[in-house]
């Protein structure tokens, strides 16, 4: 069983917006079970547009085309699907009450009588239409010799929603025998790729489930997947190729699926009943602003310095002016002060702190751009501080800088357990 | 003239990543005066590939393909392109001389003996390659019958250097006749899209130049953009709309093209010989994080401070104890004082401070998740303080509240100039 995606904008086609939403379909029709055959992209254009359905229909069992629902005239999808289906379309009352219901949720004034409002209740006979909790455009589908036609609207925040509730039990009611996919992403820290991969080596080749390593900005996603008609089976099996791959890749597992590590150190200083303070330089408010991404981190994180200025990190921070005015003034005496001093200024139980060079200017014979080094202070621990060199733009080093902070910081939090056991 | 682009990856079709690439092509070609008409996406089978190079080179004088170039089995564009033109393959020495350097300056070991290596030097009968300045995957083109089908890798960061350097002047000196659109964006921050809207009204009817605002997190983009064969022309006519669009958005337009309001802070600082601190309780390090990207920000940012806790609010900042404890924690009083104070601090010229609930818990029956508070303290001005409600996410409010505040901060900058006009 195939399907296509059929993405419609003449904005697309400009290169004005990038389309997420084949690759949320993608992702969606993938975890179902479905195969996408290909994807497609056309303008508002009536003829090109009743090609490309006509194209689509012909080669696959499953055609979702997201965009060109709205009012006005160059909205043109549901007329060219009714077109390339041979079919009228009518105007459809269940439809207008959604759109009716749409404008009063949003407190907005529709004119009953405006033909472009009314245009968008119009409906492929034969066809049914999918209400649109978000925006004012319904979606709507048709079932035709077996195949399965939907439009859904093109702003993500709308056709997610849809997508969910209505496409997603459509697709498995209309096709039974679907194998879905079932799948846990491990997030890891504090190795490459390439190390995740020598680490996994025969796991990677096995095919049900797959085991693959996705590197993304200075960490590892991997991804373990299963494919059966059978949800318990199939989560049975990724459950003993999970314990074996945090076995392997322990201890720098620190999350599952959508946790990420400001979230995993935030679920360790809650369970310890310890609080956080981040002294930064050149992450320059990075760590602290992914900390606070958190719900929840006002619990655990009490203040976060950004001591940018050499004098700053003297006046406010304490750190002996010979350190800071060193040839090499990111080095680690200041990386240790700066974690010490703002643990205390915060009254906190951890300090992490962040000093180097993000260029693109700047650095020393002595330290390259790049260059950073981390601290750490904990009250019963003590003070460690570490060394790394990063290289790219300045954005790419304030990132992979937070990053492996924050994996220090994560390593130093689940350490203590370690000991005790 | 028409063009298509084509995606290939099964990657893409099961949504593991977004393709980028198509926009990026899309919004360049469309700068060159190239229409793209079609834009398809396949997986790295070979049948269904040659089937769409096939379809494409049908329909399109310029077929840009990327992906697939790789050196292993499953990368078969090449071949598949080929197919399409009943052509058959080379191995060419320049396109292999240039792999082996590209392996050099990675300081990799090629083992030149290698099929799968060597694979990447294969070359269409008649066509040529194209250096691959990052990667080591070279691209290559035909043409044929006056038509120009054209492979680049998959990753962006080889294709966009590729594409710039070689496929733009190949197409430009193929194709004569092209009339490029020329364009420039002017960031607006302060008003919404609608207001933009509103006060442009007319020009967003004109058709050369073309008048487009687009919105994007808390701030608008106005799109200019002309067609011409005269280059001098084109930007002259630019020019004008340009001047009418800054006298009607006056004072809202902060930055052109790639400037973003950190960058035009960071610039009329420099000019006026200011220095800045931040103090941030609800943006939680955002703003500290964005002034900092900006290279050289060092030479006027002396400090940030993220008081989180009430207690580091009093202890660090001395906001009195009876402001932080009310009700309604976040409220003018704190937010001007955070200002005043780490203005005072820090030693610098002008205190930036916001305060408030970023949600998705807290606020208060006086205060809603949103609200909220944002100072600025200026050694000669003095302190100011306004109240705004935000709604959406935590991360999206922490973004909304960022940008308002560096909005406020711009505006404060650019104030005295005209008092004193």
């Amino acid at each position: 069983m195939q399907s296509e995606i059929l993405s419609i904008g003449t904005e697309l086609l400009l290169g004005e917006i990038v389309d997420t939403n084949a690759r949320y379909i993608s992702s969606r029709l993938r975890d179902i079970g479905v195969n996408v055959y290909r994807r497609v992209t056309v303008g508002d254009n009536p003829d090109r547009l009743l090609t490309a359905f006509k194209e689509s229909l012909g080669r696959s069992d499953i055609v979702i085309a997201t965009g060109g629902l709205g009012p006005t005239d160059d909205d043109v999808t549901a007329k060219c699907l009714a077109s390339a289906l041979g079919r009228g379309l009518y105007f459809d009352e269940s439809a207008w009450d959604s759109i009716r219901q749409s404008y009063l949720r949003r407190g907005r004034l529709l004119d009953e009588t405006s033909s472009s409002a009314r245009k968008q209740a119009s409906i492929i006979e034969g066809g049914f239409f999918i209400p649109n909790p978000v925006g004012t455009a319904p979606g709507q589908g048709v079932e035709v010799d077996g195949k399965l036609a939907l439009l859904l609207p093109g702003p993500p925040s709308e056709m997610q929603p849809m997508f969910e509730s209505h496409v997603i039990p459509l697709i498995t009611k209309n096709f039974s025998g679907l194998t879905p996919i079932y799948c846990v992403n491990l997030n890891v820290a504090g190795l490459c790729e390439s190390m995740v991969g020598e680490l996994l080596a025969d796991l990677l080749e096995s095919s049900n489930p797959t085991v693959a390593p996705y590197a993304d900005s200075g960490q590892v996603r991997v991804r373990i997947a299963a494919r059966g008609a059978d949800k318990g089976e199939a989560l049975a099996k990724i459950s003993d190729v999970e314990k074996e791959v945090r076995r392997r890749l322990s201890p720098y597992v620190y999350g599952k699926n959508e946790e990420t590590i400001e979230m995993a150190i935030g679920r360790l200083l809650v369970r310890k009943g310890l609080t956080l303070a981040v002294a930064e330089s050149v992450t320059g408010g990075l760590i602290c602003h992914r900390i606070t991404e958190v719900p929840g981190s006002s619990r655990y994180f009490k203040m976060g310095m950004v001591a940018y200025h050499p004098e700053v990190k003297i006046s406010t921070m304490g750190i002996p002016p010979h350190a800071v005015h060193r040839e090499d003034a990111a080095n680690e005496e200041v990386a240790s002060g700066m974690a010490e001093s703002v643990r205390l200024l915060a009254g906190a139980a951890v300090g992490l702190a962040t000093t180097g060079f993000a260029g693109p200017e700047g650095g020393s014979d002595k330290e390259p751009v790049g260059a950073v080094y981390i601290g750490i202070s904990h009250k019963r621990i003590g003070i460690t501080a570490e060394r790394v060199i990063f290289s790219g733009s300045r954005s790419r080093i304030k990132v992979l800088a937070a990053q492996r902070a924050l994996y220090l910081l994560y390593r130093l939090l689940t350490e203590p357990d370690k000991n005790r056991g």
